[in-house]
């Protein structure tokens, strides 16, 4: 992996057309010294949305694909189409060595069975898990794993993920030893499941590592900024960021509710307007993007189909961080020394 | 259970002290016709405290009891003193027929755990659940169980759970047959746990009942109105719930900030008053006070640790509503049909 990554782009994924899709990887190519792009997908159509983008044309290449992973595809349809879409020949390129990472804006289902078969997960990693960063009224975002990719975990699955998430922590947000803490419906050392309460003993049982393991932490903490790695099975986090996404949204729209309700609070919003786009840009996913599926044999990163172009180079910044920092060794260097600090604790023996 | 029920009080319990329940109960005395109380705590302060409301004096009697239960005091240490809590001697008038419900805005652990072993669990329900309401953008709160009673939950538990969550939203939001969903991470019938697959194939099988079974809800939709009964084990309950009120406050902190952040915004801040009086009415945990421990023999309701004297009168509203359509009842015919209808399922025959 050089210093200059190379990321392939599932460049028809996604709900905003390939024309968003290339302006985002413009964008990214002026934000990030040196990037280069593989542009995955219909090769006319490609070629007629880089006319505007001539130094994106001369920082890429195009491989050819005839068809594209639908909305709603089923995952176990999809991978059947591996080598004929667009996403399918974009996690190709990362497991012959052609690019260093993929990112596609197109159906997270899909996208996470045609990498896990495509490139395999990590040696010493059970189960890949899905990573996404959430903002905090702290300092920096908090990294949020597993998201959904596996519905039931055990202990060590847990354990694994909480390595994981703390290596990602260290390279997106500059952390040198972050603090991980499982999510939990308690913080006392008797609350919650077997595979939460074994996972906790394991990691306390753990330390010196490059991360700090601080107990459980409950779903109300989530945005305080007292954590910058949150572990939980793929049910749990899926659940709990879904009620976060889904409360943001009522509450948004409360706001348009009551703000449109009388002439003084139309006259309030508008003298306010500055205000709320300081929310706005808070809340907004696009400021966020890029969900990582962590422990695989390469760098995939997943955007949020209905990103913008700036979600779009958030999500290909983060792509090629995780890329120049070359992750998958960081994840497999933490997974060694944390077996070394654990060989003597019989649960984690295995 | 007569038409004017009798409430079982813990006077002592909660963060507001003795005056904010007082006041409560006052509160709820007027605004249900011939309620009456029994007061339990220390007789000296709760007379003190009645001098100032004669109408509540008049309808109330006072259950000495020496001892409080603590917030932080272990639910484990909490079932010795029953004897000599308010919170345990209020338990104590339900079972022994004193009171028609308790109603306290004590420790929740405490509370379920005392209530258990006071009053045990109906015939037909294995474990009890924790419901409570929920804002929604649509017509009606939504009811939502298991909250936390129980971290794990096999199909069965929550077949029962939805069984008696229909039964609540009959009587307290008076409708015919309440919509009843189960939190998943997805709607297709092949997403989730084995036991949420296995309790809807149940609930499918067994129609007519006096709900309606719509199959699974995902937890970004909780606040919609497209559902009046949300099923769930006790931990993932308890993940969505904490994740909503966390969000709501994040929110509120972030318009906190943003509105304080310049002199004009402050200014629009001022005008738009009413549109944040709206929005604060409709968040407000007050106005939803009152969760539930169904499943028992015996209506225990749990007031929101800081709930204003409004709260409070909420919560002995619905106590009081539960009691006048003798909710156990209600559920034991339900739980009867349910079963009359399922004979033929194999899955749901045990």
């Amino acid at each position: 992996m050089g210093v200059s990554p190379r990321i392939a782009i599932d460049a028809m994924g996604g709900d905003e057309g390939l024309a968003v899709m290339l302006d985002g990887v413009a964008l990214a190519r002026r934000q990030n010294d040196g990037l280069r792009f593989l542009l995955v997908g219909d090769r006319e159509q490609i070629e007629a949305g880089l006319k505007t983008h001539p130094n994106l044309a001369a920082a890429s290449e195009i491989v050819h694909a005839d068809e594209v992973i639908g909305g709603n595809d089923k995952p176990s349809q999809a991978i059947r189409r591996a080598r004929t879409t667009s996403m399918g020949l974009a996690i190709a390129a990362v497991k012959d060595g052609s690019a260093d990472a993929a990112v596609s804006s197109g159906n997270t289902g899909a996208l996470m069975a045609m990498a896990k078969i495509a490139l395999r997960t990590m040696k010493g990693i059970d189960r890949p898990a899905l990573a996404a960063l959430l903002p905090t009224l702290g300092d920096n975002d908090v990294v949020m794993l597993d998201l959904g990719a596996n519905t039931e975990c055990d202990s060590e699955n847990l354990v694994q993920f909480a390595v994981m998430g703390a290596a990602y922590a260290r390279i997106v947000m500059a952390l040198k030893r972050p603090r991980v803490r499982l999510l939990n419906i308690g913080v006392e050392e008797l609350k919650g499941t077997d595979e939460v309460k074994e996972a906790a003993a394991q990691l306390r049982a753990a330390k010196p590592l490059a991360m700090q393991f601080d107990g459980f932490i409950e779903a109300d903490r989530l945005g305080r900024g007292e954590a910058d790695v949150i572990v939980s099975d793929g049910f749990t986090g899926n659940i709990a960021l879904k009620s976060i996404e889904g409360t943001a949204r009522f509450i948004t729209d409360l706001l348009r509710r009551a703000f449109t309700s009388s002439l003084r609070s139309k006259a309030g919003f508008a003298l306010s307007r500055p205000a709320f786009r300081m929310l706005k840009v808070h809340l907004d996913p696009n400021n966020h993007n890029g969900a990582v599926f962590l422990g695989l044999n390469g760098i995939i990163v997943k955007s949020h189909g209905g990103a913008d172009a700036q979600g779009v180079a958030n999500a290909i910044g983060v792509a090629a961080k995780l890329a120049r920092d070359d992750i998958s060794r960081r994840i497999a260097e933490d997974l060694e020394n944390f077996r070394a600090h654990t060989r003597t604790v019989p649960a984690a023996a295995q």
